[in-house]
């Protein structure tokens, strides 16, 4: 593919088929920049994290110019922890994520040499083709910044995550005036967030939050409060301080995710009072267990369900200090992320079993707000933006043709649905497919990043729904069976009666086979394999992996 | 357990953990009935169906007088398939329940053996101790009813699935009269449906989805229509008939369960003209296809995301004959069941990734009814039987304690919580736990039922995250190895260096193992078990299923 000149390109390598991994490259003239490098949570086969695949930037890294960081969440920055050594170029972020991301980079060997440029809004990296600016949003987390990418062959505007916050409790406003301005400049396409476009009105303020907490927990005056959140939310966390020295209960923190967060805000200017009184009033677990329920508020993350975060470990009674009970409210100031339903849903069955009363959304307004931008929210973007034209991102395919729907609907007609690894040209405001890159998502597994099609995952599916068994025997020399073939089976129901039918009828079909295909392991193997598959999807209903050994003695 | 005389027992098999597998026996002077037998659905490691467990009747079949269905769906009905050969005693059901099940056992071998015995409302059974009257409720399917159980130690309500609907289309009204007069007759005990206790108002009616369902699809005049239901709601099949009449559109219905359904109904006294007009102008898949878009309304199943489903199999592009794309839009009339929110979502992706227009009731109102009672159902149904005691059934953890603490607002205050084999006794309108018996859920596993705590299904998990690795090696009498082990992995990520690395360490150890262990073969397996964990775990951070096979030569 010859780029045109005076054309923009973009690339999403994710973010736009599930939730996460979120990572787009946009190029001019032979030179890229990367917006964000997010992993995306997985639940199954081993692998709990997928990251992007970012062997196309990997094979030019002379013409990446950077990664530009929009907010500080795991599905925008999470992934730099694995994948930065394949990139190896500078990190531009704010003050915010670049707190979070030393913090998590503490651990990789290679950290020194990341160059971590520090950015700040309203003042613009210039970068060979590119002209990128910082542009203050809100969000759920604080520094969530749209970028404003300026070159000579057009304008993008990215919003990252964002919605629009009244009165955040922390950190800026939305910076509207900018946005304006930038309408007026002229945007060319502009690539948003669709994760709440079929959700109506506003997405919400912390203030709200802020006042529905204090109100219901002020009805439990009694019973211990545990509040679980999303450690980044900072204002959210600062609510929880406020809520305590205003009801006089002390603060436990419980799990070390939240820890971490504090000590990166500490690093920073977003450090309020409120915040700095309240990590003084943070007591040890142990001594929130000596106070009375009445006297004691406890935080924690697990609010998605988490099998191994702090909530879900109190639930299953994992904590070796604090025991959740009759005396115990759980508070969720948080949403049921798509995918983590049946998660969530089994641990606040375990903590209602356990006596614990839980409040979640379900039954109280406004304890949590989202931090994405709801029909209103995006209608007022497009408002300042005016963008040319339109690519729907953050989000799976039903929200993305939602939201070029409703974007159409709002006057933006020039739009796309892309798909990962799809190169748009940007032309003059016109939008159009150039070509494709073969793409995957890669899984980490173990200390190993692997792409998420590998056949050791899929062997995992296989064993997982039809078990193994694996036989061993030793042929001679002059191909005869010498013994009862070895078989081991897991994962499999046999009873003792099957046991042994399925032993002699494996007995006949190896020496069978041995017979018949003398002198060649490979062909024993296969025909082997061909003929104990037939057998145990006939007796058992069932397609185990098949392992043959052949010794030759 | 001696029960006392003038002592009622209720206990639970099972709808009190998850959705599903709706089992309850009731006891009295040593006999008991059972009220459904359900199935749950699964989706894990090659399971796919649950059932209660029957042991605790099983040894005592003299002593159990009947199986008595509620309603015909497969939480309640649905186990009777695989459990009946254990039971061996009458079924009793409705006209229409009935119909369901002969179609249901046509594929068993012992179903001439089952005695189904019709029953009618207002006409009680007699059966040695227990006076059982089924009372018309209303709900997603026809034919449901709730139990009015007499018997000289007390009575139970029990509801089964149930709803209240003015105007339910087919199938008659729930039956206030008599529930008020059973209030007056007196109940000791209401076990009663606690699926929509969290939601506020009234469940609404098949009428208002009829009205819904004909004016959104009004709205897409030229593109061909797919509405996807449960095949089990005659009513909502009927509106479909009623919709595609008025609107000039042929039917096609995509798959066997709605064909199925459609002769069960057809048996029965329910068959409407509306419905028989709706069947004979039912079209094969092949003609649909050749009529313009505007004339044609596909019906199926498929709204859960189930992967073999009718539409799941439209939206992965395996229907032979209809391919759903551009011209089409899906109406999902139906809600999220709690657990499959996954695979609902990835289906309607691939949907809209194809060019599908779905419509769900997270944009449309009132395009789908829930089949269970709201707050104000709830309410009038404790008003209408005014029982002594409570207790809350089919639902998990959160959704019994919510029910209990809203009839506890609504003036029961003698309510318990239970668990699947707590044996509860009931005496003057007073609940008492008396004992828990050991129970499991069955999990059918190929042609098998095996407690889903089996280390078959245990092993599954350790290698759909772990893998397997297999090892077989010779030792000689003389208690040499005799060959470099052969090793076979499967599900496990090693690229070459490292799986030279791992042949030579696993050599090492085999060996050691042998010399360390002479002759006793099932040490050196131990031996040799936990020393290759140690390596997969420290080389791999993984931990497989380990098979070792040990030859003597």
């Amino acid at each position: 593919m010859q780029p045109k000149k005076n054309e923009l390109l973009i690339l999403p390598l994710g973010g736009l088929e599930q939730i996460g991994a979120n990572c787009t490259m946009i190029g001019t003239n032979g030179d890229w920049i990367i917006v964000d490098l997010g992993i995306a949570f997985y639940d199954s086969l081993g692998i709990e994290v997928l990251t992007p695949d970012v062997s196309f930037p990997a094979k030019m890294l002379d013409k990446i110019k950077g990664i530009f960081i929009t907010h500080a969440h795991e599905d925008h920055i999470g992934a730099i922890q694995y994948l930065w050594p394949k990139l190896r170029c500078p990190v531009y972020v704010t003050e915010f994520p670049a707190a979070v991301l030393r913090q998590k980079l503490k651990e990789c060997p290679w950290s020194g040499d990341v160059e971590i440029r520090v950015v700040t809004c309203k003042n613009p990296i210039h970068l060979d083709n590119f002209e990128i600016e910082y542009v203050t949003l809100a969000h759920s987390i604080l520094g969530a910044c749209g970028l404003y990418i300026k070159t000579d062959a057009g304008t993008i505007f990215h919003t990252g995550d964002w919605k629009i916050d009244e009165a955040p409790l922390l950190g800026d406003k939305i910076d509207e005036k900018r946005l304006i301005e930038i309408g007026k400049e002229g945007v060319d396409c502009l690539l948003c967030d669709s994760t709440n476009v079929l959700v109506e009105d506003e997405a919400g303020s912390e203030t709200h939050v802020r006042q529905a907490l204090s109100r219901v927990i002020s009805q439990y005056k009694d019973r211990r409060i545990t509040v679980t959140c999303f450690a980044s939310n900072i204002a959210r966390m600062e609510t929880v301080f406020h809520i305590a020295r205003e009801s006089g209960r002390k603060i436990a923190i419980v799990g070390r995710s939240m820890f971490k967060m504090i000590s990166a805000v500490s690093e920073t200017s977003y450090l309020s009072k409120e915040f700095k009184a309240g990590i003084s009033s943070i007591i040890p677990e142990e001594d929130a267990v000596s106070l009375p329920p009445s006297k004691v508020l406890l935080m924690c993350t697990g609010s998605q369900g988490e099998a191994r975060s702090a909530l879900f470990r109190l639930a299953r009674g994992e904590n070796r200090v604090i025991k959740l009970g009759k005396h115990d409210v759980v508070v969720f100031s948080s949403k049921v992320i798509p995918g983590n339903e049946i998660c969530i849903r089994d641990m606040q069955n375990l903590l209602t079993r356990n006596g614990v009363e839980i409040v979640t959304t379900a039954t109280e307004d406004d304890i949590h707000v989202s931090g994405h931008p709801s029909k209103g929210d995006l209608v007022r973007m497009y408002e300042w933006l005016k963008p040319k034209s339109f690519i729907p991102i953050h989000g799976d395919s039903v929200m993305l043709h939602a939201h070029q729907k409703f974007a159409e609907q709002n006057g933006i007609h020039e739009s796309l649905i892309v798909e990962s690894g799809e190169i748009i040209g940007l032309s003059n405001g016109q939008l159009q497919r150039l070509s494709k890159i073969d793409l995957t998502f890669m899984a980490l597994d173990g200390q190993s990043l692997i792409p998420i099609t590998h056949d050791a995952i899929n062997e995992r599916l296989t064993m997982s729904t039809g078990g193994s068994i694996s036989v061993s025997f030793i042929v001679s020399n002059d191909n005869r069976l010498l013994n009862a073939p070895d078989i081991i089976t897991r994962g499999i129901f046999i009873d003792r009666g099957e046991a042994k039918r399925l032993e002699s009828r494996l007995y006949q079909i190896v020496a069978n086979e041995v017979t018949k295909h003398p002198g060649s392991v490979n062909e024993i193997k296969r025909e082997c394999v061909s003929a104990i598959r037939k057998v145990m999807t006939k007796q058992f209903d069932k397609k185990p992996a098949i392992f043959i050994h052949v010794h030759r003695s």
